[in-house]
C-alpha cells in the first residue's frame, strides 16, 4: 500500500466527558444569531437556550424529527436566511447534525437544493462559504462531526443521496460521551454497528492509506471491547467515551477514503424501506466480508487478504486469528445485540435486482476492495435476509 | 489518562511522492498573485514559476537564507503587502514554513509584528484571518506544515519566541517526501532527530491525550525503521517516506499537546548559540528521559512510567524493553547519526544558570512529565556537554 493520500477533518475537535459544558461559551465567540437544530426531543437543546440567553445572543430552535428530506432542509434554510442567522449548530445524533451540516452550506449559496445534490440533482459545487457550524453529536455512529457530507432523502426521487464539499467539514466538532449515555440499547447497537461498518469498510477499502488504517485500527480496537458493554449498560462511562471515539474516528476515516458495498446497498435500502441505517450495516455486514474475503482469495490479492487477517486479530483479541474469525466476531456481536434480519423490515428477494442496480452506481461501491459482479451482489443480499 | 483532548491540524493534507506535481494546479485553484517563500538555493521555487508563469497568475519570490528573524519577516510582510499577493506558499525547510505562515497572518492585520510575538512581545491575538497559505516541506523534521506557530529569533532580544495563533494551520500542507531525497546526512539526522523529540515528548506529556497518542507511536515506530536508513542513504525512497510521515505526525502532535524539558531549553540555546535545533534535541533528549524516568519511579507515577515502557518497545522493537532501554537505544541512534555533542557548540556551564532561567518559564517545559526543580535541571545540562 502506498504511502499516498488526501486528509482533512473538522477545523476544530473537543472531545471529553462534559465538554458540551463549554458549548455556550463556544457558541457565543462564534455567533451572536443562532440556527440550533435539534431532533424531536428539544430539552437538551432548551437547557443549552437556558445559558446562551443571558448573552447578547438570538436563538432560533430547528426541530428536526425524521431523517432529513429535501422539504425539511429547505424549511431550515429559510427560517435560517429570515433570521439571519450567522452560526448553526446541530445538537443530536446523525440526522440532527447532517440537517445542520446541509442548512449551513445552502444558506449563503444561491439557488435550489437539489443543484447541488448527488445523483438526484447537477451536484453543483458550492461557491460560497457555509455558516459557521459546530456539531455537537449524541449518538455513536454516524461521525457525521467530522464528515463533509450531508445524506438527504428525497421523498420524490425515493431514494437518499448526499450533499458533499469540502467545505462542508464542520468548524468545531464537539464530542461529549455523556451526551450518549442515555440511547436505548436498540439505538447503541445499531449505531455502534455503523460505526464499526465505517471503520471496517475503510480499513479494506481499495483507497486504503496508513493515516486512515491508524485511525481505523484504534477504532476498530476501541469498538471490540465496548460496543457490547454499551448496549448491556448505557452509564458504562468508559464504554460509551470508547464508542464516542470510535464514531468519530470512523467519521475521519469515511470522510477520506470511500466506504465499500455494505454503504453501497444501504444507501438504496435505506431510500426505499423505513429501517435504521445502522440496523441494514449489521445484516450486510457479514455476507459483505464473507464473499470480499473468498472473491480476494481467489484472484489471490495477498495484501488486500493481509487488511482482513489484521482487522481479525483486533475484533477478536486473539493475535492468531485469520480473515475468517472476524466474520464469526461480527456475527456473533449482532445476535448479541439482537439486531433483527433485513427480512423482518419488508426486504425480498423481488427488490434484490433494482437494489444491485442502484448499489452499483453508488459511491461507496466504488471503495469496495474487489470488484464484485452481479452474482456476488446477489449472493451478499440472499445470505443477508 | 483520560480520553479529553482537543485536536486539530492543517486543514488539508496532501501526502505522497511526486505529490508536488499537483502544486501549480493547487496553487492557480488558490490565489493569482502569489509570495513564494523559499530558501537560499531558488531552483526549486523557480521550476514551480516556471510552471505557474502559463497561468494567469502573479508571483513573487522572497528568499529566506537563514532562521527567520523579526527584520525578516518585516521584509516579507512589506513585500506580500506591496505586491497585493493574496496567496503565500513556503517551499522549504522549517525556517521557510515559519516564514511563509508568519507573514500570511501578519500580511492582513494592522500594528507590528513585535506586538504579536509571545514573551518579547504583547502577545496580541491575530483579528483578522492570514491570507490563504500553503506549506510544502522539503526537509522532515519541524512538522510546521501542520503547526500553528512560527519560531522567529529576535535579534535585539537574543531570544526565540513564537508567533501562535490556531488561525495559522496552514490551509494545505502539501508533503512530497522525494523533496527530501536531496537532503545532506548532517541535515538528515538533526531534522530526523528532531522530529523523534517532537513525538517522544508529546507521548509523554502530561498534556498527552489518547488521540495523539496514537499518531506518536505511528511516528515513534516508523522513526525507529528508517532514521538510519535515509541518514545512509538519502535516496531510500521508502525510509525517506517514513519519515516525511513521521515528521509531520509529530507536528500534528506538538501543535495540540505541550512537548517537555528538552524543547524547554532548546528555544533559548537556540537563542544564544548558532546551533541547529536538532543537534540540540539529540544532546539533550537522553539526559532528560534519564532525569524524567527517574523522577518518575522516585514520584512512583505508574502511569506515566508506562509511557516510557510503550515507547520503548517501538523503538527497539524488543516486547520486553523497559523505559531505560529506550535511553540506550536513542544514545546509540544518535552516536551513529554523529552528531556532535552541545560542548563543540561553544556551551560551558558558565551559560547554565542563565538557560535554566530561561527554560523554566518556556511554554513546552510545561508539558514536561513531570516537575523539574533547579537541581535536575542541571543534571540534564551537566549530562548533555
Ligand atoms: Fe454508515
Ligand atoms: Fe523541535
Amino acid at each position: 500500500m502506498s504511502l499516498s493520500f488526501e486528509f482533512a477533518t473538522a477545523t476544530r475537535i473537543i472531545f471529553g466527558n462534559l465538554s458540551v459544558e463549554k458549548l455556550p461559551d463556544l457558541i457565543a465567540s462564534m455567533g451572536n444569531n443562532i440556527l440550533l437544530v435539534t431532533g424531536k426531543n428539544t430539552d437538551r437543546a432548551e437547557e443549552v437556550l437556558s445559558k446562551i440567553q443571558k448573552r447578547d445572543c438570538r436563538i432560533a430552535i430547528f426541530s428536526v424529527e425524521s431523517e432529513p428530506t429535501t422539504t425539511i432542509i429547505d424549511e431550515g434554510i429559510n427560517l435560517a436566511r429570515v433570521e439571519g442567522c450567522n452560526l448553526v449548530v446541530g445538537l443530536g445524533g446523525g440526522s440532527v447534525i447532517d440537517s445542520a451540516k446541509a442548512i449551513a452550506a445552502m444558506v449563503p449559496n444561491k439557488g435550489e437544493l437539489l443543484d447541488y445534490l448527488e445523483v438526484i440533482g447537477q451536484g453543483k459545487a458550492l461557491v460560497d462559504d457555509p455558516l459557521p457550524c459546530i456539531a455537537v453529536p449524541t449518538t455513536s455512529g454516524t461521525g457525521a462531526e467530522v464528515t463533509k457530507n450531508s445524506v438527504i432523502k428525497s421523498v420524490e426521487h425515493n431514494v437518499k443521496v448526499s450533499l458533499r464539499s469540502s467545505k462542508m467539514y464542520p468548524d468545531v466538532a464537539l464530542v461529549d460521551p455523556v451526551l450518549t449515555h442515555s440511547m436505548s440499547p436498540e439505538l447503541t447497537a445499531s449505531t455502534g454497528v455503523d460505526a464499526l461498518t465505517h471503520l471496517l469498510e475503510t480499513f479494506v477499502s481499495n483507497q486504503a492509506n496508513p493515516f486512515v488504517d491508524l485511525l481505523c485500527r484504534e477504532g476498530m480496537e476501541r469498538i471490540s471491547t465496548s460496543l457490547e458493554r454499551a448496549y448491556k449498560n448505557g452509564e458504562d462511562a468508559k464504554a460509551r467515551e470508547n464508542m464516542s471515539m470510535a464514531s468519530m474516528l470512523g467519521g475521519m476515516a469515511l470522510a477520506n477514503v470511500k466506504l465499500g458495498a455494505v454503504h453501497g446497498f444501504a444507501g438504496p435500502m435505506g431510500g426505499m424501506f423505513s429501517v435504521a441505517h445502522g440496523a441494514v450495516c449489521a445484516c450486510l455486514l457479514p455476507p459483505v466480508m464473507e464473499v470480499n474475503i473468498k472473491a480476494i482469495k481467489e484472484q489471490n490479492e495477498v495484501e488486500r487478504l493481509k487488511k482482513y487477517d489484521v482487522l481479525a486479530k483486533i475484533l477478536t483479541g486473539d493475535r492468531i486469528a485469520h480473515a475468517e474469525d472476524a466474520i464469526g466476531w461480527v456475527n456473533a456481536l449482532i445476535k448479541d445485540l439482537n439486531i433483527p434480519s433485513l427480512s423482518k423490515f419488508g426486504l425480498t428477494t423481488a427488490d434484490f435486482p433494482e437494489l444491485i442496480k442502484k448499489a452499483k452506481v453508488s459511491s461507496s461501491m466504488k471503495g469496495n476492495p474487489v470488484l464484485l459482479d452481479d452474482g456476488k451482489l446477489m449472493t451478499i443480499l440472499e445470505k443477508s435476509l
